[in-house]
């Protein structure tokens, strides 16, 4: 269901999440770093230093390049220009595999691209489950 | 479990977002108003014009004074001296209720005040279920 806004639809806005799951699951800096505004700043974890423009996103994104993990997106709420959204991350790190479920912030431009990103979470929410 | 930060610790911001959801739950205004700080702002929905200070925040939470409400905590992340947090709210309206389930984000003073407040969530992610 596609609703107006002044800026992005709601189905622009839910799309670029969508792709933003996918881009992670691959393992792609590349794609996930294409979904950002040039001017974005990103918060990973939220309150920490921010990282502002895409080559600092870049360089933050590069930690999980050619990583494949498995993300499940679990709540999404698109608020104007903005969207929170909770969802799950698999990671493998050798024969142990690491689950997470963080609650990420995202603004955006009227593209759709990313502008802003906060990530809440917090390492004890971590856990291994293999 | 406590866990030291430079501010409030990730215990007491978990505390103050069960109050907050105990206050809701107990349809009392002055409970929900008194977990704010002085100069504390609050956006509902997100992107909306601010409210800002507790005199604006009251007027906001008037709305449900009296109305008890059912909340239910579905998931919670402390980063810093922020939280984001997904829950449900039920409200009944005369025969019918209404469910939602918003992700709020709130910032936190050294006291586990809430700083600053977003809610996450459209009309249409509200349902009536009765």
């Amino acid at each position: 269901m596609s609703q107006s806004t002044s800026g992005s639809t709601v189905e622009a806005i839910r799309a670029t999440v969508r792709a933003y799951l996918s881009a992670l699951e691959s393992g792609s800096a590349a794609a996930i770093v294409a979904l950002y505004a040039d001017d974005a700043t990103l918060e990973d974890p939220a309150g920490s230093e921010p990282r502002v423009g895409r080559d600092a996103i870049a360089r933050f994104y590069r930690a999980v390049d050619g990583s494949p993990q498995h993300t499940e997106l679990l709540s999404l709420r698109v608020s104007g220009q903005s969207a929170a959204f909770h969802f799950r991350v698999t990671t493998r790190v050798g024969d142990a595999e690491y689950e997470i479920e963080p609650i990420d912030v995202m603004t955006f431009d009227e593209q759709a691209r990313i502008t802003g990103m906060w990530a809440y979470w917090s390492p004890a929410d971590m856990r291994r489950i293999r």
